[in-house]
């Protein structure tokens, strides 16, 4: 690693329904043990640390997960937690990080609601990606696109851009499923999963560009801000003002130099259910046990119980959950309908 | 109804793993509101109530069943417990309630873990094997046989017998798939449900001739008893001498006197969560949810919860069961296996 300072900014925002029982608003999905002993938000951390050469990250989340992160941030020197005092979108939530930041350093911008697979293939494109950035590019990593997900905004690879990156030649929103299949089919094409490096004095100025009211609210609020300890509070009347649009929306789609490295890292935004028994470990039959469970006669059972013993004949695909008063089963299929669910709307 | 006695004797025995974890050992099959509000045990007494002319009932069980069967006796004056100092299959049962009952009189002996959704059609079978009871012979009531059935005997019919009987050909016991098969084709044969009617006197002197050694444990059992109340208490020693054999074996294979009165009455033996499905009420989708339950996009699921919110999305003939601390989710054709789980044995 070069002398380049790279920090993390990990974003901690939202609260899905569609991993519920499991996740739930006062539990959500960052900040739990879904795949092993590490919570997805210890492991974006874990992922960019210092004995990496990351510098100390920068975290941007809402006041109710505060204490969750006070909890799982396992090395606090230099770290700082920025609480948001309302939910503004990514655009707002890294401006706020980038104004706490030396103009000259590197951002890199994770969500910590993924899992990437391959912490070795995450880094070497987290530092080409920063490399770009410290020349002034707009980076995006290109999640090597596994099949034509229609959940996924795609990059379009352009002109190569040094030894590892690209121009990135447009970025599209959601496509419907034939389109998915010709963006797979031509191999042009990356899924954007939201990770980012930028320069931070680069960054403020595409945003200056290209959505200077963002900028504005989000300076304001710095300014008017207080810290306590390495918590920092921006003003929550000017952090109001600020528009809620994404990164991609706000800077990234208008900006003329954005570039993306593309990174074949056993990436996964476990989505759902299903989602994230293709992430986690599973026996030669493809089942998944956790917690007291017996399975007889069954092929790609994911059991998560959080006590019951669960007992299993003769299913397949299908994952069963168990959370205090509620019990999930649903079909592998099903599973996108989770967030849906009564019980996931009223828990 | 003529002026014959028909006294119940209701068969309280055993305790089943094959609806665990509902069904227990302290909570057994014939004790639990399987079906609807009332238990099989209540279901089986109702069927032959003094309302519908029968005599009180006699029912034979074991000390860990007393307490389940105070409770749910809602009838008691006039009835008789017989309680059993030790399992020894239902020849010997049948011989305690038959020398607690006048010679003249008739027994209907009845399991208690059965369904019979048809009760006029029961009553109307009932009927007329305890007329032909009443002329000698040992009547099997034969449940009119809806598939081939291989966890069943069968009654192989015979020459007429009166208006509604027929003589018994054969007893067969339970027969491998090509037979089971055999026997619906030719549509001579029933399924033998355990439903007998006797005259006391003929059975006892069928039991004298062709078990004599039953007779004499039975004998020296009652003899040796006492009454607390209700409460009949046989002689443990006695009784222990008793060779445990069914009284299919002990009576109805040898005696030459054995007729049938078919019956197609809805009968089940709920002898498996798929056969108890099959026995409740469903809806439009074929499902029946028991308990806090959302279900979506689900056919033929059936869900018994005692407490939490199950939720269940895109399944199809499953049966989902929540007692305590127990989970069971099983295909319909895996519920054939419920008892060998190590859940079921180590409860």
């Amino acid at each position: 690693m070069n002398d380049l300072q790279i920090f993390p900014v990990i974003l901690c925002g939202g609260s899905g329904t569609r991993l519920w029982p499991r996740s739930r608003a006062a539990k959500p999905k960052p900040f739990l043990p879904l795949l092993g002993d590490s919570t997805l938000f210890e492991a974006t951390l874990a992922r960019c640390d210092r004995a990496a050469g990351f510098a100390a990250p920068v975290v941007v989340t809402g006041a109710a997960h505060v204490a969750h992160i006070e909890a799982q941030l396992h090395d606090p020197a230099g770290a700082q937690v920025i609480v948001e005092p309302s939910a503004r979108n990514t655009a707002a939530a890294i401006a706020l990080a980038a104004l706490r930041l030396p103009e000259d350093a590197v951002m890199l911008v994770c969500p910590s609601d993924h899992h990437i697979a391959d912490t070795a293939a995450f880094r070497r494109a987290a530092l080409a990606a920063a490399d770009l950035a410290a020349q002034g590019w707009l980076v995006s990593i290109g999640i090597e696109a596994q099949s034509p997900e229609t959940g996924f905004g795609y990059l379009q690879r352009g002109e190569p851009v040094g030894p590892h990156g690209f121009r990135t030649a447009r970025f599209v929103e959601k496509p419907d499923l034939e389109r998915a299949r010709q963006f797979i089919a031509s191999g042009d094409y990356a899924w954007n999963g939201g990770i980012f490096a930028f320069g931070v004095g680069t960054f403020l100025r595409e945003l200056e560009a290209h959505a200077p009211a963002i900028l504005a609210a989000a300076r304001a609020a710095v300014a008017a801000g207080h810290g306590e300890g390495h918590l920092f509070f921006p003003g929550a009347d000017e952090f109001a003002a600020a528009p809620s649009i994404s990164v991609d929306y706000a800077v990234m789609e208008p900006t003329a130099h954005k570039a993306m490295v593309p990174a074949d890292m056993g990436w996964s935004d476990i989505g759902s259910w299903d989602a994230l028994h293709a992430a986690v470990d599973r026996d030669a039959d493809g089942n998944s046990p956790r917690g007291a469970v017996e399975l007889v006669d069954c092929r790609n059972v994911l059991v998560d119980s959080d006590g019951p013993r669960v007992s299993v004949i003769g299913l397949s695909d299908v994952v069963i959950v168990i959370d205090g008063n509620d019990v999930l089963v649903t079909s592998h299929a099903g599973a996108q309908k989770v967030g849906k669910l009564q019980g996931a709307a009223n828990q």
